[in-house]
């Protein structure tokens, strides 16, 4: 593509004002005490992520006769709700292809912002072979997620407002899935400041942006899998791959747990509910990832679109990862007085039980049964300090 | 108590710049279409609540001998981290008054900004006469959590940056507990703009303020039950009794269900985790307990600290009230296919199926079962719609 110029990029913020919030940066946030980190909060930006700028940004700079004929899209998430929201404030049409089995909740959403919702039998593939087709029948123009200099430019905006909120920052850290942010947001970085370092992270279980600057070639993974859905791309944009490559310092990889540890945080600390893509950048901090120390950093959360069935699992998930919700298994003599013992030592040792099965089909021995107990703990040491305790008591606890 | 004067709130809002954040109004929130409604999120503050604010202003207007003795507080919440923070900002002791059965957490949390807890057996009520006691002993200056002029200046600061930052608002609702937040609220916004209408917001289940302006007199309830933990108060204090009678337009209650239902909505559209008492506000805009049409309306979303465990529940209970979540009770002949069938027709209609158990103990007749399916679901009407389906195709819906 023609290189992006920054004066794009500040156009992009002056069609934005008034229609994209500015969310202030929330911090420096609790217990890190390496480094100073604050948060660029995009979850409470309208649609709750920050893909309503790049969408709009691109659907306002079309041409009259393109707007007349309206705009299409494919996303079962985030970017349609961005394109949504952009078609129908500029005053033009929009349709969405989804996938058929979309949630519920999606399809309405995107409804909600006055888009036409278009369902389409198959996975994302089939509904994104079904975008092109109407694109091409109707004469709509593709507002692609991600792979768009405008797109680009749009989302590059957040880099504006953390240098102009913050101008001393030493580091910016950006959730990647195909791209689009952290190419708007270290082009805009890196121009108007080039020391400042801009680190990538990515779900471990879709790494395509990592490994593809690894080996410096645009690889396609076979499949991805993580709870940050909103990064689960398998192939970086052209665009995007280039940018990256050039803007980039450095992209590191988080898991599953660690993202759900980070959701975790932010909720119990900050107050703010993350979806996992969001949640990325503050897991890198929390498990030292990145070299930070000493450094002013923000971490751009960058959107908070997380099913609240999810959010109750993300919850109980990280609170065993923080040793804090703990599950026992012991083996015990099917005998009354058994039970009551247990409870005993565990509650000597400060733990909480919050649920108590008794398995007599699995266990060991026929006359034996299986207790599983569930307990609210402190931390991985008291885990340890209760179950040698019940140990020292001569239980069998797995 | 003499008169409040608004210099008093000038002033707290000059000690209190560069300590207390001053999140900004988030708004217009979403799916309101009768009012126009901006969320003043305190639960973004440091320590996760309002209570810094007037804690820290108490503190700092101490004489140096008192400084120098140190200061005592007796709670388990928001306010014990207010004081802790607020005293050793000012580089002062703090000892903390705690009924021995506080959550491990508040515990911790408390110590971490650099209170001596004092834990004391019993309720709250043993813990407030230990710091009576305490106080006495040592001369410790008491500070209390809401019925105090500088304490009440102090929170009255969210009033004068609410009307900084818009100007033309109609109407501020604020959570009412002993009454310290909404008399300083109230009291800055009446004096400096009389036309601004000020509700209060009591839980069902600790009505005390809301009783005692209705009969015109201080009340104390004998008990208070409400998942508002952080307004469960049972008899307003003498000086915010006062000022709520003279500056507050009217209170109303909100029911528990109202509470979840609202800390679900904020999660949702807003992203923002508000414990039950932050929450109240947001409750009395969304099951319209005031008359709000056409108005500018600011929602006080006092703090967010709810324990995850809590969350959970809350998010579990929010989901069934507004129909997301049902449990079906369904008495089945028990036999093989009858699963299937029910299954069958669910599907047809849109229900997701979540869990299944079957029951053959408590059935009806011998060679019954009786079926608990749990299901996710749209809304109300969509239950209804599963449930006529299952009883046209001849099934037994409790």
């Amino acid at each position: 593509m023609a290189e992006l110029d920054i004066s794009e990029v500040f156009n992009a913020s002056k069609v934005l004002a008034g229609v994209a919030r500015h969310p202030r940066l929330i911090g420096p946030v609790k217990g890190i005490t390496d480094c100073e980190v604050y948060l660029k909060p995009e979850n409470l930006q309208h649609t709750g992520s920050f893909k309503l700028r790049g969408a709009y940004y691109k659907i306002s700079q079309l041409s009259p006769e393109e707007k007349a004929k309206g705009v299409i899209a494919c996303s079962a998430g985030n970017h349609a709700q961005g394109v949504a929201l952009g078609a129908t404030h500029n005053g033009i049409k929009s349709i969405i292809c989804l996938p058929a089995g979309a949630p519920i909740s999606k399809i309405e959403a995107t409804k909600a912002l006055g888009a036409e919702v278009c369902l389409v039998p198959g996975v994302y593939d089939d509904a994104y072979a079904k975008a092109l087709e109407l694109q091409k029948e109707h004469g709509y123009t593709l507002v692609h997620p991600f792979d768009d200099p405008l797109v680009i430019a749009g989302q590059g905006t957040i880099g504006l407002e953390i240098i102009k909120e913050m101008d001393d920052v030493d580091a910016v850290i950006v959730p990647i899935g195909g791209g689009g942010l952290i190419s708007g947001v270290a082009f805009a970085l890196k121009t108007l400041k080039p020391n400042i370092e801009v680190y990538g992270v990515q779900a471990e279980g879709a790494p395509s942006m990592a490994e593809s600057i690894e080996r410096d070639e645009r690889i396609r993974l076979d499949a991805v899998s993580t709870i940050a859905d909103g990064i689960a791309v398998k192939e970086p944009g052209i665009n995007t791959f280039e940018m990256v490559k050039k803007y980039v310092d450095k992209i590191v990889t988080v898991t599953d747990d660690e993202v759900a540890a980070a959701i975790l945080y932010l909720i119990e600390k900050q107050k703010l509910v993350s979806e996992g893509a969001g949640a990325t950048p503050m897991a890198a901090v929390l498990f030292h990832k990145l070299p930070l120390k000493g450094k002013k950093v923000v971490c751009l959360v960058s959107g908070g679109n997380i099913d609240v069935t999810s959010l109750n699992r993300v919850i109980a998930r990280g609170l065993v990862k923080a040793g804090r919700d703990c599950n026992l298994v012991i083996q015990a003599a099917d005998k009354p007085g058994q039970l009551a013992e247990i409870c005993a030592v565990i509650g000597k040792h400060g733990g909480n039980i919050l649920s108590v099965k008794h398995d007599r089909v699995e266990s060991e021995n026929v006359n034996g049964c299986r207790l599983l107990i569930e307990l609210e703990t402190r931390n991985h040491e008291h885990i340890a300090e209760i179950k040698d305790g019940l140990r020292s008591a001569g239980f069998d606890v797995e």
